[in-house]
């Protein structure tokens, strides 16, 4: 299957090693066999965003009928509204549509970005400091009014928006970089930081932050920690769990947790603040955060495969932890349908020539440019030359290795032109990743529901994900939601899971999508001592009702 | 400051470069500059170790007269003792000095490797299943017993050994290695099984445990989780926080905790099992835990350097980020008389010629020897350059890695051989790390304790640890202990943690020795939240009573 883009690549591998080029002025980067036409970015578009696709957005209570507001939680009142006007002393910290008209700039507050979820919200609390969201919380609990936390509003499973009229409070104002140190790389934020602007200002000195996502440049690290986001380079730097150092948060109560503390080393008693890693805003609100940052590698080199079989996926895989060891910061997983759909929405052209069952996307990030080449290289050699890559392209700068990461970045926003999906974002040990995969689409096609023409609902069934870390996004790009596609997933898909041992939900979280599932993924005693952490912390049940466990 | 080891180094390193020496053909470390006399370890030594200073081991209830037995416990009956044989079955699986007399074979169990603390218990229990862990604990439980959970009882804290009468229930028997697989590299283990055969199993398979100590001949996995333990990969493997995947413990009620998850991503939920990362056996029983391995690096390279000042220390642990980014897997700290005491002890010859007043050992692991070596090397011609390193040898094979690696592993037990050490174990800011040493040896010297002759109780005032992650080891080599030594670093020693924000605990936890310290690192707040934690989870307080917090 080596195509002349293969021929290309092995080329550029033999001229690398010509001994008349020294290596040290060699390009960055082996030559790329393509010119990218355009690049573009996996961000998630902003509200106002012109050319987002309009759906029609549902109110949330219109998709879960069986969802009732409960009675428990007061209703706003203007008294309080004044309570929170005269606490906040500041007119831009409450958006107020209880005694006036505010629907418009409710609105950015009461949907997602996906515009998937819709609440009715009518008040909107931005806090500028922890004392603030602590006043505002003690008495949003002593009045049993309900509250969501909001960061950068860009999850996936409707956890951030309100399902009824929960109050919003929404960190944006909190937005301090407040401390960083360069010797021990420890960097304390608020929770309303954007993550792109920390990475920017590690960057300036030469550090990382240990996360990186599509939405970076909206989403907030408090929000990343409060759902435990996993992306794109736990592969090499671990999760949250094992980087974030403290933490800061507001209880219910208005208790604010005080363990921001900046050691790399802290046994002293239990572990509380981890309990808020991925607590999704259900027992406080996380207001700062320390994180350890890495140094900023010096060279990252982008690769970009064609193979045969989910086979040679693994082994090349197994063979890049062995030979990119310390270096390798991602590989990716996409298969053909993936990026053939990137390719039918953007129209650039493709990497490869050509086309392959599977494609892979390697990352190596190192201190040390010329290493990294040429463990690259060595690896490139050994699985072209042992058959187990069909073909490969190398980026040779910055902007190719954008593009590059492209074809991966690029699917979830290609899969969304035709007019929704249906996502899963899966654990599954690594052998049966991709058979889940197969498995739906001959259910789909079996079932008549995947089709090229217009009386199928289903466009096809497309597997990507991060396959250094299990973790497998599949996804169904449909023309229209219908209630025999999901009919035909669920529960099957999380039975499916269920039985591997796998996760329902790996690094999206649970929201309001994923709450009725968790029993797929968690034993009844777990979710019985969940529960219980849950009524610890929060026994009047006013943080993000309606969703989690 | 170079003298003619540095010389030494300055000619290997030149030696390294010749054009005519292919790079591959050389050795895999440069020349060491001294032939090591002998070698020695840091594993504690076992109980029936002969040559193990005799202490007169003291009761711990001697050592802390106020420690009254709760009288809410039960005492053990026969009756007890009865149900426990029949429930495990087994004449191994229960030790028992309630009906006989079984003292010589509870002592293993009721003091621990130091000699330093010691218990009264007259019965231990050795299940060798979770279900049977359950069984005894849901018993004791109901009958009000209390228990102390042992591992490897290689805890610096005394939290693995009896008070009173606690009943011991020790996981040694439960010591399987579950599954291990290559792809992922994650392993699953019984609580029971020593760091050590799991490191070699893995080593087996090309991976590593992301976690080594001294004690790893000795150490149970699940006491090591239990206890956070940091040790020397932490640097490079980050914490078990991040590194442990899933638990299975037991609760007081018999409830198996079953989160032994295999999967590297599982946002479903609290992240229960972290309260028990760090627990000490408060709340629960470790059972088994799947724990993420990395690729085993192919090169290991060793270097040990003396250096003028604390700052040109940190200068070079700053370059050593930068330089060797991800192969740096770790920055040690030892001061002058640390490696004094060692040399005198041990009567090895030092690696460096003429004394310093700070020593640093630099290791670095990685895939690829060459590149390993060449970034050495760079760094080295560096720090020799700018005169951050006054002088320093690397080592040229595994047995000469092991020695100089002696020179800081082997400090506690040279300080141990002269009577006694004070031992601290803190988080300090880095800038302010050694501060501590300095301003103790002052007050202590200032007065009158310290000295070279009989007549003063403290022999010095020693400074190490592991630097990479501000964690100092604050250590006091006395000939006696002393109340007037005692008190003049207590409680001043951790007020002045707090004053810097550190932590009175870095890695050993609090057990009993540490117990009434914790408000200095942890606010009122965190202390009640910490309280309600083990209330909810062990409302009779049951396990392991009089310790943590």
């Amino acid at each position: 299957m080596s195509g002349p883009a293969s021929k290309g690549l092995v080329r550029a591998l033999r001229q690398a090693k010509r001994p008349s080029i020294p290596r040290a002025r060699q390009p960055r980067c082996l030559r790329l066999a393509y010119e990218p036409v355009r690049s573009f970015t996996s961000t998630p578009r902003r509200r106002d965003d012109t050319s987002e696709p309009k759906h029609n957005v549902k109110y949330t209570t219109d998709m879960y009928p069986n969802l009732k507001r409960d009675p428990k939680y007061s209703e706003i009142t203007p008294e309080h509204v004044q309570f929170f006007k005269s606490t906040l002393g500041d007119d831009a910290a409450v958006i107020d549509g209880v005694t006036k008209d505010a629907v418009d700039d409710l609105e950015a507050f009461n949907s997602d970005w996906m515009r998937k979820y819709r609440g009715h919200t009518k008040l909107v609390l931005r806090p500028k400091s922890t004392e603030e969201v602590s006043k505002v919380l003690k008495y949003c609990n002593e009045n049993k009014l309900a509250v969501v936390p909001q960061g950068g509003n860009s999850g996936l499973v409707g956890g951030s928006v309100p399902v009824f009229d929960e109050i919003v409070i929404s960190l944006g104002r909190m937005n301090k970089i407040r401390s960083f140190d360069d010797i021990s790389g420890i960097l304390v934020v608020d929770g309303g930081v954007i993550l792109e602007v920390a990475d920017n200002f590690l960057a300036e000195h030469n550090h990382l932050f240990p996360l990186d996502l599509g939405a970076k440049g909206s989403c907030h690290i408090g929000g990343n920690v409060a759902t435990n986001a996993g992306g794109l380079r736990l592969l090499r730097y671990g999760s949250l769990h094992g980087n974030v150092l403290g933490l800061e948060a507001v209880l219910p109560d208005g208790t604010i947790v005080d363990d921001l503390t900046t050691l790399r080393k802290n046994n002293t008693g239990y572990d509380l603040k981890q309990l808020f890693i991925g607590g999704e805003g259900t027992i406080g609100i996380i207001t700062g955060v320390s994180v350890f940052c890495p140094q900023r590698p010096k060279a990252i080199n982008v690769a970009y495969f064609g193979l045969e079989s989910f086979e040679k996926v693994q082994k090349a895989f197994k063979e890049a932890k062995i030979q990119l060891g310390e270096i390798l910061s991602a590989f990716e997983l996409m298969d053909s349908q993936s990026q053939g759909f990137v390719h039918t929405v953007t129209g650039n052209k493709r990497p490869l020539e050509g086309d392959h069952p599977f494609y892979c996307l390697i990352e190596t990030s190192g201190s040390n440019t010329e290493h990294d080449n040429e463990k690259l290289e060595k690896f490139l050699e050994y699985v072209m030359g042992e058959e187990i890559v069909s073909d490969g392209v190398l980026a040779q700068d910055e902007s190719q290795a954008r593009a590059l990461w492209g074809w991966r970045e690029g699917i979830t926003e290609a899969l969304g032109h035709f007019g929704g999906t249906y996502k899963y974002d899966l654990s599954i040990p690594i052998q049966d990743l991709y058979k889940l995969v197969e498995e739906t689409r001959e259910r789909l096609t079996s079932k008549g529901l995947v089709g090229d023409d217009d009386s199928y609902p289903a466009l096809g069934v497309v597997g990507y994900g991060h396959m250094g870390d299990s973790n497998l996004h599949l996804n169904i790009p449909v023309r229209r939601y219908a209630k025999e596609v999901e009919e035909a997933i669920e529960p099957w898909v999380y039975e499916w899971i269920q039985k591997r041992n796998g996760s329902i939900s790996a690094e999206h979280g649970l929201g309001i999508a994923k709450k009725k599932y968790i029993g797929y993924s968690r034993s009844e005693t777990m979710i019985k001592l969940m529960k219980q952490i849950k009524n610890l912390y929060d026994p009047n049940g006013i943080m993000n009702p309606y969703k989690y466990i």
